[in-house]
């Protein structure tokens, strides 16, 4: 494991955010450029807006001899933002209005007024002041929306910390931050920093116990794991192998690699971080084929998976969601006695889905995906999580087909989106090579075993 | 404020969620939970897989006086999973084999072992002797994957927070949580917690801003808001307003909830916590209407949305993505001169899309979505962000519709989410009899003035 040169914490506030009502995506964005800069993480923690809980957490942080803190929020104009004077009361720094600031502030507000043309502008203007109070001996940090940013060092060096204080709105932190790391305040806790390398092995089909006994195997074959930072996770159905260390480990590194590319050479479809809807990106721009989807129980989502990627249009040409038994039949064209016979939920009408939207839209691919989503739905042989997939094309003049009917664990919502991810895997197969006998006999799905664990 | 009976923290551990590689749901999951039990939760803490840095955390909690932990984490087969083993050396317990519980696991592990046929299934039930291991004292929970759970109290009473120990995946931990506050150790704590209620109002199209301004005139009225816990934030566009407060404080809330409905009559939409969705949902079903979506920028995620709910299928009879001008004119039957007239992102065109879809699914609603996401395809006059709406019916043999051209911030991402947003209200207000002018000339777009700020 790679020594410990600079040590950080993230600290997030806003009683909504620990409420369990809004999501924070400031913990993992601010922990990914962390790492990029070599710093190690010790802990997110999520505090509401009381100014006492923030204190003692920047007390702890200061005890557990960390060197940097990231907040995130409690930087507005109401008066549950209280960060700036509990930052200040931490470092033991006075607060002083900085009224030039003040002035740009105002500058930025000034053109809201006109939108919201009700609004009392004096309130406005009072509580944005409050804003414009900066710790002394803080860098300031210019507003993207309204709130200013610091940089707070500790009263003397190795006293503390260093604290930055951002902005809660992803869109206002994320340039700020990008300006932060240029400030010699932060650059000189920074630069302390060690230089790690960090490489991501993905899997898909495979239970996150079976590389457990792979890192097992390493070892006995004489990799130092000793030198590498592992850690090991399922994300949407697929297992990320994700390992950090110091430049001179790479060929360790490569040790391990190679013996997880020989014993799951089946399964590992990414050692290079890139994630399965980048690869069928690359492939489908690479070879100029377009795809279009026809989907039922995922009612949008993998659609809406395929279009995620800016300029996706240069090969995503659209689909349908037929959610509907009639829509199937009159959009997509599927047979209604295919329907009748095999069922909505069938592999059968899972392939007159995917030829149906290939014909419909003029693609060279086509996806058809047709489920029990549930909670309810179920029918007698066909329980909940049951979704058909099927992906056609006609490649090189041949018609190739992957056709799969896959039971997926959990909620309604873990099957629509587990759905998605079977989906891209499928595509990627086929785009690779794979097609199932033209007898129709569909081989054992090893592809989504993993679902099943 | 309400004052503070028990007390609680949320540790999640795993280097894979404080990586910011996967999202945490445990935290916000419990937060709510802990909040319908009357608990006061002051933080989440994400802590990686290091014992050390975890029996920190927990030694901050006893040392603010936490009088409950909820860890989620750490309890598989794995060597870096340590939960049980820290939380037994914090609470100064010994750890010993339960030689039944290890039993019962390796009775859940045997169906594996036909899934995976090749699996070493000694080194896996060794691996699993480690979850039978229980600090004396401690509560087991019932495995619901292959890790059982723990309730572990402190060595003496007050000496220290109880702490209840779940497992990571949330399809385990919740039916857990729902075992664990029936067992008289976490029983003994609960009850020692007050009785609170929450509500929650939803607004739309209005700034944060105004809200605060709102509060601070109900103060003017002598609505003694210091009885009142209020929380607002602002969350995939809307405004929400939560509000916690002991029971003989309910006149005072109502007094609150006067205020803001008088003044935000416009845009307050729920005052029951029901989201658009679920409003749309009941609005369609108690009408016995279907509704059908095409979709542009979106790509499927108002589809989605849409069937989000279990039982959409009452009323969702699908869509098209019509991301590609030619699928716009064939599936869903633009006309080609309106595209080259106006261009594919025109209120024109979503007015198209939206009566195209309807005739084609014979829906009785239809929607059209069509814009610029980003962070390509800006045009003259048609910045990234700009969003074209279309809600359209024919509702007791009335046509009626909804047209809006909206400028959105932010990635995208976050336009693709926010356009979601935009169309599930004006399907709502269309519903509940708004329409815009015969004549075609669109009121100026207050439903999203608060996407601008």
């Amino acid at each position: 494991v790679p020594d410990r040169g600079v040590r950080a914490a993230i600290l997030v506030t806003g009683t909504e955010v620990l409420g369990g009502r809004v999501t924070d995506r400031n913990g993992p964005w601010l922990s990914e450029r962390l790492r990029e800069l070599g710093v190690e993480l010790a802990l997110i923690t999520i505090v509401g807006d009381r100014p006492e809980d923030m204190l003692a957490q920047l007390r702890h942080c200061a005890a557990d001899g960390l060197d940097l803190v990231v907040t995130s929020g409690g930087l507005g104009p109401t008066a549950d933002d209280l960060t700036t004077a509990v930052v200040a009361r931490f470092s033991d720094r006075e607060l002083h209005l900085d009224e030039q600031l003040e002035e740009r502030i105002a500058e930025i507000l000034r053109p809201l007024a006109k939108r919201f043309p009700h609004l009392d502008m004096d309130a406005v203007r009072e509580s944005n002041r409050k804003q414009a109070l900066v710790p002394e001996g803080a860098t300031v940090l210019e507003p993207v929306g309204t709130a200013p940013g610091l940089i707070v060092p500790p009263r003397e060096p190795g006293a503390g910390p260093t604290v930055v204080v951002l902005p809660g709105p992803p869109r206002e932190l994320q340039p700020m931050w990008a300006d932060a790391v240029q400030r010699p305040a932060l650059r000189e806790v920074l630069d302390r920093a060690g230089v790690y390398e960090q490489r991501m092995l993905r899997l898909f089909g495979i239970p996150e116990s079976e590389i457990a006994e792979t890192l097992r195997e390493a070892d006995r074959r004489g990799v130092d794991l000793e030198r590498l930072e592992i850690t090991t996770c399922l994300r949407r159905g697929e297992v990320e192998v994700v390992t950090r260390f110091a430049p001179d480990a790479a060929d360790i590194y490569s040790a391990l690699a190679g013996v997880i590319a020989q014993r799951h050479a089946d399964t590992l479809f990414s050692d290079d971080g890139r994630s399965v809807d980048e690869q069928v990106a690359e492939l489908l721009v690479q070879r100029a084929l377009t795809i279009a989807v026809a989907e039922s129980c995922t009612g949008g989502l993998v659609a809406a998976r395929l279009t995620e990627l800016p300029g996706s249009s240069r090969y995503m040409l659209g689909g349908v969601v037929a959610y509907a038994d009639a829509a199937k039949v009159e959009i997509v064209g599927v047979p209604a006695e295919l329907i009748e016979r095999f069922g909505a939920v069938s592999t059968e009408v899972a392939d007159a889905l995917a030829d149906g939207v290939r014909a419909r839209f003029g693609a060279d691919v086509g996806i058809g995906v047709t489920g029990i989503a549930g909670p309810g739905g179920a029918m007698e042989g066909k329980p909940v999580g049951l979704v058909c997939f099927s992906v056609s094309a006609v490649l090189d003049g041949e018609p190739v087909r992957l056709t799969r009917s896959v039971q997926l664990p959990g909620s309604r919502a873990d099957v629509r989106d587990r759905s998605t991810t079977v989906a891209m895997h499928l595509v990627r197969r086929l785009l690779l090579g794979a097609t199932d006998a033209p007898s129709g006999a569909a081989e054992p799905d090893t592809a989504v075993r993993a679902e099943r664990s």
